[in-house]
């Protein structure tokens, strides 16, 4: 798509441009706008219909905004600001830099910047900070004609009207009822008495996590969102909490291994905000290692005596770091999707245990035949190896099924850099550990 | 929840306890069967009504439909049967175990048993087997009004009606239009004329992967699935899609630590199956660092000399395992979600060699000092360790922004085992490089 859309440009066919861009989808316009130099990327962009304008503005990501919003007039920010939907508005301007947002906000109405204002203002990660307040609304002693009457006057302006909410005169949530509750009841029939009551619903500081499980568990295509006082303040869509979804297991994953999250897409982030991202656990590790090295210290007569057992240390490391980053993925992602439950951790470190002998014992008698029959070792150094082996094992799948329960229990965020600092303690205790086994194995 | 259940069970006060159940979410009741015994379990669910019966056994899980499969009789599962969307039938079945397949498939009828079996045959993880045939079709020379009459008589029987599609004679694939474009349009409306043609659609043999990406680039509620011959043949809704993104993530997080999936949840799941899943990949790499003894073992003469070289292999490995670590997840994620194309490797890999060289540098900067000042550590020693971090690091970021591209064009699952793997690999090069710098730096 992209070649046809440079080939158009480079011959200045504008008309047959604008014709191709009139057909093709949003989603791929913003994808191919970002990828085009600026001055063509404003070209193109005036050359979409207004409507379709705002839509695929909405697809940007930040760096393209802000190349548009650097050569759009003043006008042209008016019409975009007000045709795009309050979720997207503020999803936006909470990414742009200060001076971008000045001058968005200067071209809406008071009124909405009032409104914009009060959006940015709910916490991030917050549902109030991605709801929308373009939902359709209904009164409960309306007839289903009525309902409908309203769902066509104001459709074109809503999120979606899969889905109405039927509020009172205080705004309180009635209820729900779907666009095909409302086409299969007959005409003369009461909101009220076709209504669903028992609406699934989030307030607007409900964490953003909690309400992608939601999503999830209850198979719901949109969530009306309440204030404190119970009154609907806006509404959330399934195809936010998908982008959120995504967006947060990117995090999650990156934070598990010790990255803090990007704020732009990887391909669109500097060389130094990269390093700067993944340095910090880095060198907290890397000083934390400083354990296992004085330990080993301690035992350099020992060491220079059996020079033999430091062959085995990276296997012992490896080894058991690898079991307990295993361990510790499984139950991060399990607390992170409620597939496992705060309580569930006497079961779950019951389990490990029995795991823990099971993967141990496995690997022990593996490595202790291969390390005497296959490499010729002493018996004595394979057999102080593999005890080492189970032991390290069981830590580390101990470390690996608890930490995450104890920071989730100390409303820490279990993922953050759970596998390399469960292999950087383990390590410690795998030196610590070979070392007094062989001791005492070689009879010193 | 649990508790009132349990308490209306205890005093056998089934009456209140049906009308408890009537007004519950069918998921909160399915979590719920799923944690009774199964006596508890089959008289709950008999006391749904048999409509939500058949929503709440979709919800439930492998063992719960085992478990209520085992207790009802054959009336009981040809309405069970005949009540379930097809994309949820297909489900559960191709997770039962064959006997439990036969006896549902005898109890229902000839045509659906053909149409079941014929969507078993299609491969996992294609749309095909989470595709559903519930879907609204109409034709494009009907008016707005007949359109609408239609959706009225066959609403109830489909998974949804937001989006209809409309097929020609052939069940070839027109357009779509949304129950909104209904309500909007006047009566005598001709379909033809208000269908969006350019419908983002999907084949039976598209893997899931990229359905899911399809559904959060186009923010899509449902898609039409059509046969090779470019016949609809069914429809995949946006529920499904993110029960799919969560299962998929689950697996790969799993794997990219050399997990193999679960085929039930975790509580779920026994301690011998946990053990297996982990295992395999435990054991290969364990035996992979046989390479890292072998050359430990090569310069024993040299160790022996000079011992205190051993007290920084923990450090060494450990940082570049988890620096391999953290780019090899970022790697695999953006590939995963197509914010990293194949195209982009040469990009990704010049950029990670200067985040590579950043963090290098500065790792082994601080490392230098901190031997050298802190620990007293002879400089020459503390120039080695520094020097070798700054290699490893660099191996282990280029292995881990490499290999996963490598994956991905040899058609392997960049996931599998890349952490522990890079690992593995890095290990062997820090060991290697580490007695070779200190060698050469130390005059020997």
């Amino acid at each position: 798509m992209i070649d046809t859309i440079l080939e158009f440009l480079v011959q200045k066919n504008y008309k047959q441009l604008k014709e191709f861009l009139a057909e093709e989808n949003p989603a791929d316009i913003a994808e191919v706008i970002s990828e085009l130099d600026e001055n063509d990327a404003i070209l193109v962009f005036r050359l979409l219909s207004k409507d379709t304008g705002a839509e695929v503005f909405a697809y940007m990501d930040k760096d393209t905004h802000i190349g548009i919003l650097e050569n759009i007039n003043e006008d042209e920010i008016t019409y975009l600001m007000n045709n795009l939907f309050m979720d997207d508005t503020v999803d936006i301007l909470s990414e742009l830099p200060a001076n971008y947002v000045t001058r968005v906000l200067q071209n809406v109405s008071e009124a909405r910047r009032k409104l914009i204002n009060h959006f940015l203002q709910y916490p991030e990660d917050t549902a109030g900070s991605i709801m929308t307040i373009e939902y359709m609304d209904l009164k409960k002693d309306m007839t289903v004609k009525e309902a409908i009457e309203r769902v066509k006057k104001y459709a074109i302006k809503k999120e979606t009207v899969n889905n109405c909410y039927i509020i009172d005169d205080k705004r309180m949530l009635l209820g729900e009822v779907t666009l095909k509750d409302l086409i299969l009841a007959t005409d003369d029939t009461i909101i009220n008495d076709i209504m669903n009551e028992d609406v699934i619903v989030g307030n607007t500081l409900t964490s953003t996590d909690e309400i992608s499980l939601m999503f999830t568990k209850y198979d719901i295509l949109s969530m009306p969102i309440v204030d404190t006082e119970s009154r609907l303040v806006g509404i959330i869509t399934v195809d936010d909490v998908m982008e959120l979804i995504e967006e947060e297991t990117s995090e999650e994953m990156g934070r598990m291994t010790g990255a803090s999250p990007l704020e732009n897409p990887y391909m669109k982030t500097g060389v130094f905000k990269l390093a700067r991202s993944r340095i910090i656990w880095l060198f907290v590790l890397m000083i934390g290692a400083t354990i296992s090295q004085l330990i080993i210290g301690k035992y350099e007569d020992f060491l220079t005596a059996y020079v033999v057992l430091a062959g085995f240390l990276p296997m012992l490391m490896d080894t058991s770091g690898n079991t307990g980053a295993q361990t510790a993925t499984m139950i991060v992602r399990g607390l992170g999707i409620n597939e496992i439950k705060l309580s569930d951790m006497p079961k779950v470190l019951f389990k490990e245990m029995r795991v823990a002998l099971i993967i141990g014992l496995t690997l022990a008698l593996a490595n202790f035949f291969k390390l005497w029959l296959l490499q010729g070792i002493d018996p004595v150094i394979a057999g102080a190896v593999s005890l080492t082996l189970i032991c390290t094992i069981t830590i580390a799948i101990t470390a690996g099924s608890s930490l995450p329960f104890l920071a989730r229990k100390l409303k820490l965020d279990p993922a953050v850099a759970v596998s390399p600092m469960i292999t950087t303690i383990v390590d410690a205790f795998a030196v610590l550990l070979y070392f007094t086994i062989a001791k005492a194995l070689l009879g010193i």
